[in-house]
């Protein structure tokens, strides 16, 4: 036995937690910057509930929320500008994965005069900027870790860079800001969640503590399953998705990921197919694929998720989402080629080649 | 579903750990001080790893190991004299619950000019000095909590104190540094640690994160009890119940403890028997006090301790301790009226009042 444990956010989970926990933000400092999307801050009521304590306590603060769908190093940069120019002294990301990975982002350039692509350098002159995460998806898990996944348009995928130093200081988890997402971001964040677990939970760098919270997280997709399936979300549900999404987050946190991100990355980049649809359209032919290399640990999967099998689970995805596009033969060879050079691609339970991922892009893909 | 998580503290857990990670030792400072006893953080090998650690990154080092058994208030102000004398930048804590739980109190004082007793208003001006916290015992789970526990002999009896600031920022948790505990101690500390994940699991302020870490360490204890009944202790068995003892340590970081420990500092005080074993003597009658209000729970840990009823468990915890002594009317009643007063009894699952201490009280020691 033999791991590291480190979460390095105080979470503050529940109804109403931000105000019930609002002198907080007094720790922060007096200027702070919020760093969102277009919307969900606003629709979510995460926003309006924090300028309320902000104005309280006579903290001054500013918006940037110019955040785009999958932040490139671009939009990250002009957030960091942003945050040096109001000189802010704390970061508050609300919103679902993408204000909550640009704004550590942003946290890191505010205080360090360096480029964007040196983010991946994951060493940095000086402290980031402290940040308070709320969610307002049940999926990314943004809120508990240290990652910052960002858009590179010059070698066209995903990359995520991240220290110790970049998780949220503290992150209010409150499922009534999830209220406001639609019927289908509900579902395709729940598939990023249960896949951070999944992919957690048979990678290389699980850990028993790890392993504990990721079993947690699939027995409680499981239990969702029914809802998901009858677009069913109460109250009760989506804190249960906020549950699961935050323990996936604390799972990833200790193994990273594996090759559904990897290649889901390219989906999204080349397909515009959302980042959790695109795992979760990756599951069926991930769990066939290790299944050998990790075969009680898939069973044990399945007995939690209550399905009889890896195709039932499928079938079951296959209901929640849009029927998957077809891939030609090219793209395939290009999405493959990108994956492989994902260092998560290297935690993977079965040792990937090339070839094995065209396998599973070909045999998801092939019905289109 | 309404609940904290916080745990300040990275762990590095396994064989070695202090010399697969050494580098971590540069960050802390220049000048380290030693918090021990006088005899683990030596035979452990604990204290012999770190300093050529030390030594080879050129961190000037001094020892404190007048850390009493069950050390006081006076204790940590002498520790904490010392620090402030040699001027030190991080504490290192190396030893049982005693020595870790003064490095706490010693970080505090070491950087804030207050009496001992001031521990307790749990507000200090200045951060404590940062702490390395190194178990050679598998009981207290220190290293993971802000916890420290004081004697005081002004009222008689141990109180702890504590608050974000003094979690331990890093623990090595290396099973080797408990292969010199007598089979006596290693038996004591794990029904501490038994102890940690019973209360959190069963107590009022259990939360969905420290519950599943509770069941995993019961489960692990459950693992344990037919090595623990014959001495069995090999490397796999050290690993196993220190890795339980670090579990619970994360399970009172949210939970507190309840009323096992609350009574079992009196006999600890006054009787002079062992923390560990003092709260394993308790936890029969505390079972079939706390039955009606905590029922599935506690046929949960049944299940996953493996025992087919209380009275069965008590047998067992019986086996592996010596013969419980005889209390007086009079030493009962002084007893409970001490435990009344510690907070932690307001979490017990069923409401208690001193009368129900007493019977507790008087029904483990009727046999004197």
């Amino acid at each position: 036995m033999n791991f590291k444990f480190k979460i390095g956010t105080k979470v503050l989970f529940g109804k109403e937690c931000v105000k019930e926990n609002k002198a907080i933000f007094k720790d922060f400092g007096k200027r702070a910057l919020f760093v969102t999307g277009k919307n969900s801050a606003k629709a979510s009521g995460a926003l309006r509930d924090v300028i309320e304590v902000l104005e309280e306590y006579g903290i001054d603060y500013e918006i940037y929320d110019r955040v785009l769908n999958n932040p490139t190093l671009e939009n990250v940069k002009e957030g960091g500008e942003a945050a040096r120019k109001f000189n802010a002294d704390f970061i508050i990301g609300i919103g679902g994965g993408s204000p909550l990975d640009a704004s550590k982002a942003i946290a890191v350039l505010a205080r360090n005069d360096i480029e964007p692509v040196d983010l991946y350098k994951n060493v940095f002159e000086n402290k980031p900027l402290p940040i308070i995460a709320i969610p307002t998806t049940a999926g990314t898990g943004s809120e508990v870790t240290p990652y910052s996944i960002l858009t590179r348009n010059d070698i066209k995928t995903k990359k995520s860079f991240g220290n110790e130093d970049t998780f949220p200081v503290v992150a209010f988890v409150d499922a009534r800001y999830t209220e406001s997402m639609s019927d289908e971001i509900t579902i395709d964040t729940a598939l990023d969640a249960f896949t951070h677990a999944l992919e957690g939970y048979l990678g290389r760098r699980s850990t028993p503590v790890s392993d504990i919270l990721a079993v947690e997280a699939i027995r409680i997709f499981g239990e969702c399953l029914e809802d998901l399936l009858i677009n069913k979300f109460d109250y009760d549900i989506r804190e249960k998705l906020l549950y699961m999404s935050m323990l996936g987050g604390m799972v990833i946190s200790h193994t990273g990921t594996t090759i559904i991100h990897g290649m889901g990355y390219s989906l999204t980049y080349f397909k515009d197919i959302p980042h959790g649809r695109a795992n979760g359209m990756l599951v069926k032919e991930y769990l066939k694929y290790n299944y050998e290399a990790a075969k009680g640990k898939i069973d044990n999967v399945l007995g939690l998720l209550g399905v009889s099998s890896i195709e039932a689970l499928g079938e079951i995805i296959d209901k929640l989402i849009p029927k998957k596009p077809l891939l030609t033969k090219e793209e395939i060879e290009l999405y493959a080629s990108l994956a492989m050079k994902q260092n998560s691609t290297l935690s993977n339970a079965r040792t990937v080649v090339k070839e094995d991922m065209e396998e599973i892009f070909k045999n998801t893909f092939k019905d289109g």
